[in-house]
């Protein structure tokens, strides 16, 4: 018996959510459905040119651990806010749906790391992330007693761009590894992995159990032709490769078994902000529940379609009465 | 030909807002559907004990102007935050809808006041506000030049309750009614009326154009045993007085007229924060663009049916396309 179900270390961000269109994102540069890293000048003068807006906690992996904790499982979070008030809103939102967070916050140094969230009227959401005080999680904030009480590690493929946070993560997953335990990673971005394609590769065939990518992910890893190039790329290199296709569903490959799941109903799209955090949150409570892979990919389908059918990425309702 | 329509004094408030039960309500002594004041450790109590939640610029009055900008007025807004990170989203919001906020942040002492927001499953909305940084706005906050330039000024009841806005509240009456502009207020809350009684029937005979107020509102400031003799009562003591009666309408006296003007319709009610805020914003969009009576309850219908069918208390849509 474990402590935690899931333990996820991320990078600690608050959204600034806001309806954008297409003029607004092209006047600006901005990449549609990426998500681009930008400095605290650039994301201030974005800020002053975008319409009235709504914070509320984020974060790739405290999202996941949002829902993890929604669905009913036991999560604690390793990550880096400020002291300062988007710090308390993030600390406050996981504790109050019962996830762990006992990572110290940081008394000095930038304010808490913030993601301009753009979402346009066909449910797609851009995003600019200043890092913010996520750039100070060191390999000194990794609890080895916490990585070793949890069952699973969960990590967002983002940590990879503050320098510190990806060493801190091979250390949680080189422990969770000692200790028996599985460790699983989501790619995050296509961008992303285009930043760290190699060490991501490496990663996967080094040290991860659990694999979670979109289509363009997958494809941008392996630099493959097609998804199903993707797909017999990854065959063998890890237990469980979750690969999510939008409305198309999601296709699991564990070991020999190839598994498609369809996407779970959903009535409007409104946006799209936590599809692929809250597919790796059904998965992984599935996962730890000792569920087979086929059902997780449907939990996991169920909690990316709530997700997405409201504003702002964590759960409006409590996903267990779903299930 | 003046700069402004209106320009709104109020309390300037960051929402938090989260869905809660009426367990909740009840085990923390909070009364359903009202405004309480409650001190900073109070607030941080509650907050602790709250599930995870939503930041969003709030205030009466800011929403007001927020939706009063949204119809296409041309307003300004009068009120007191902080320098802190609340008090960024509270002015970026509303300069991004392009309400003119020139009052400067204060640099020191309380940060910008917040309110507790908690949602239940009947829409209802029960609110603890610790006001922070409003209570530093004062008789110098109010620039003349300003006052004289707008059509109309509005204020919020809730200005009763930190003692220098209401100082600061007669004199831009004064100033307004000097220039010959109208002057506006809603009540805001019965318990709010309840502290205030004496002062607020004071003021609608002394300084009052146009007055706003719910049932429960106009049946507390006259002690009055049933609405229709409320409305009797304050017949004659301003121009106009607009007496909403949520899902009945509003009931507009004005002069020897009495209108009553339809609900518009909604589909889910969501959350009722904003309802009268919005009222007000539609109905002096209409009275400030020379539309009579009824059209001007008409438009603050629409609008507060607007913010009544989603969560949060300044509009989701652009509320000009829906007239």
């Amino acid at each position: 018996m474990t402590d935690f179900d899931l333990l996820g270390i991320g990078n600690a961000l608050v959204d600034v959510v806001v309806q954008a269109d297409d003029a607004f994102l092209a006047e600006h540069n901005l990449d549609k459905g990426g998500m681009m890293l930008v400095d605290p000048e650039r994301s201030d003068f974005l800020y002053t040119k975008m319409g009235p807006a709504t914070e509320s906690s984020g974060g790739s992996c405290g999202n996941t651990m949002a829902g993890f904790a929604s669905l009913g499982g036991r999560g604690a979070y390793i990550g880096k806010v400020r002291n300062d008030e988007f710090g308390k809103v993030f600390r406050h939102d996981l504790d109050a749906i019962g996830v762990i967070f006992a990572t110290p916050s940081a008394e000095d140094g930038p304010s808490t790391g913030r993601c301009l969230v753009m979402v346009t009227p066909d449910a797609q959401r851009t995003m600019c992330t200043t890092l913010g005080a996520a750039t100070s999680l060191t390999v000194a904030d990794i609890d080895a007693d916490q990585v070793q009480a949890s069952a699973a590690v969960y990590m967002e493929g983002y940590l990879f761009d503050p320098p510190e946070a990806k060493a801190a993560f091979v250390r949680a997953a080189e422990i969770a590894h000692a200790a028996d335990r599985k460790v699983s990673i989501t790619l995050s971005d296509s961008f992303c992995v285009d930043r760290h394609r190699a060490a991501f590769a490496h990663l996967v065939d080094s040290h991860i159990d659990i694999l979670f990518a979109n289509e363009d992910e997958i494809v941008s890893l392996y630099e493959a032709g097609s998804f199903d190039e993707a797909l017999q790329a990854v065959r063998g290199r890890c237990e469980i490769a979750c690969l999510t296709r939008s409305e198309k569903g999601s296709v699991i490959v564990a070991g020999d078994e190839v598994y498609e799941v369809p996407a779970a109903p959903v009535g409007k799209v409104v946006d799209t902000t936590g599809a692929g955090d809250l597919f790796a949150a059904g998965f992984l409570y599935g996962y730890t529940q000792g569920r087979d892979p086929a059902t997780c990919g449907a939990i996991g389908g169920i909690a990316a379609a709530e997700v997405i059918a409201h504003y702002g990425a964590r759960p409006a309702v409590s996903l267990s009465s779903l299930l």
